[in-house]
């Protein structure tokens, strides 16, 4: 077992995919932002109203997947075909879980790119809330399904 | 209490901080990567010889630092003056503790440059190593410490 | 009465503005999208409730205000210190008016990043609205006021 | 009819174009800036000689196009494989007209792409001449023709 | 003999490759910087432990290869699927060279990729010894091998 | 003698410039495109008229210049006020010399900008005319002068 980002060297590179298919490929991440109960109320007053957190923070996740690429070092560029990205308020454990699900038909995958649109999503609403809560917690990102390419179809095994 | 990101109308806005003073100001965020020992052991055996996925990782989080304004929608852009980035291998949970500290001069703090410098460490550490272990999940990612401005200092408090 | 943009070569520069004094600068540019009474409806609708087309056309002229430097070949980057977007849905005229106003505390006024604010959210309700009316015009991008600066105050005469 | 940049909860996504084939796809979109008469015979006088204001347009126009999908919230990324930028003083309108022709082979049209090109490029020009005329502007943005894709073929019936 | 990347008016343009062939393609890339013995002695010991110049020098090349099409106005953006760097040192000669093999599938070669990475690379050599050393040299940057597209195989005849 | 972008733990890190004060500060550098003298001839018979691959050039190195912070891992970002490139072609040894001029005002220097200005400067030239000539070589870049910052002045002695 042996991570593939290195040369000969040892040295990093970005793995060359070159003879790989293009393929229609799918991934699905997942993660939580937790706050206070007054924060999440806060939130949850925007969505239904004025000042949508949530607005902003799905546009954030969605510019923040398309550049991936740009972000992590050694990812390859894709050519994403489908980004959306979907908040559901846990007051139950005071958090907003956010689930994002990236498409694209090409040689790699798109995990990067769903985690990638996750995290963004999540520190916009950090970003977003810090005013009244810096003790929030971006936590539990994370792949939950895959689809496509030669490695197969990936599911991750949780009960949250 | 209220958000501030918003303007009358309750749309998003960036926040008007031309009054406010130019000063020192530092914030100190944290995170980590959980993974398969299997895995840990790895990245251990790379960052003493050859693929070493943390000077990626590194490089990535630092960069990252440097481009929050474009990622996070409401930033306001920032000449950060100083990056830090520090990993610590944790056998005993099997995981990597990710800790950056962003200093500038200016007219915000930077909270959200060292929360995306701890992101993009641990999206990159997830990039390297997601050929063997899809299953890591990267959590905890919050503000520990920040100071300078006119909110004063923050500390978390906890134990880990 | 010459242009500055160019050095003694008629070859383009960034103009020197080494030895301006950093001064509180504001810019205020207009702009419209005219279209068809239905699709202003469509967005309309959307403003009061499901799929905010304003919303995202809101993130993307404030996302792209900071980006204004990267784009015009010439333009100096600057530290944005406020932005806010303002629409006006225009019944009467079957039209959207954009309202940008761009602060910062530089050497270089944002009359640019004011006018960029405003095409990008243009050009991002287009966009969003393309699939129902490709007949959509932009139009009447201008500079309405402009304080702070060497050169003084700006404020456009007209009635529209 | 129905916006289609919506999922089911009505906010934003990028739409699902994965299924889409790749064809050509070809978008001309044109515009204009509107100038005083002597800002005009500036920037003629540079494009025959010294300080060529439309050389740096064009140079803007086009790589602007390129990043279309970094500045449009929804919009997907796009292999552009040609951009052409054509400019014409109107002297009897004191105007200066821009033509931008866009192709890919892809999933998505290219009139996003078309419309970016006018736009940067216009913003450019006014950026170069601003110093001497403030009350320029850009207007009449518009998409005059599209081929390729699902939904035919597009040619805007107007006379100006 | 002509020049590609100008339209029939004289002005810059996008070539036109609509009508190309997706083909693989393969560039390298070298290039050199040439140091006082001292820092390269330092480069050296970082890369046996501590202070891995260049270890950051591949990761800034190999994203600044990703990002060729951003900075060099008239390429055609690519994805790019496969990049390493390679370094040797040169004691006898007092320089490091830099070689950069760049893999693409598309339309247009990936040469400016290549020679981008060398050049970004350097740079980065450079940026990280400058404190002790500014009469540093980046010299020596071309091409020496391509492969793929219509116009054929190149080969640089050379002996460094 | 130690290089400074490390922190103790030998990682690279954005060293801290926090407490250096704002100085003016100047960089100069320079470069060299040799090329076929028929390539160079067509070079010098566009920038007389039709094609001019120096003002694509131009462009292409001041938009290089100010995303340097981008582009080189460690490097702070700065605002630049003011960037000039000047091309000198020189047909008794068949090449072009490039020398850029970047100011800022600010807590580090600018030599990082001034040589990437050269090097996106050269790479768009070699772009340009790789149609034509692949074996054009990029050579020579060096800084040639700096002044402000606590460093002090710097002088390159070389007669070329």
């Amino acid at each position: 077992m042996e991570l593939s980002h290195f040369n000969e060297a040892g040295k990093a590179r970005m793995v060359d995919v070159t003879a790989k298919n293009d393929t229609v490929r799918e991934a699905v991440a997942e993660g939580r932002v937790t706050m206070r109960p007054q924060t999440l109320e806060l939130v949850k007053k925007g969505a239904m109203g004025k000042g949508d957190v949530l607005a902003v923070a799905q546009v954030g996740g969605i510019m923040g997947a398309k550049r991936t690429w740009e972000l992590i070092p050694m990812c390859h560029p894709l050519l994403l075909t489908g980004v959306n990205i979907e908040f559901t308020l846990r007051e139950e454990i005071s958090a907003i879980d956010i689930r994002a699900t990236v498409k694209t038909t090409g040689k790699t995958g798109v995990e990067m790119e769903a985690l990638t649109a996750v995290s963004v999503a999540a520190l916009t609403i950090y970003d977003m809330c810090k005013a009244v809560d810096k003790d929030m917690i971006v936590e539990y990102i994370r792949l939950t399904a895959k689809s496509g390419g030669k490695s197969g179809n990936y599911q991750r095994e949780e009960s949250v």
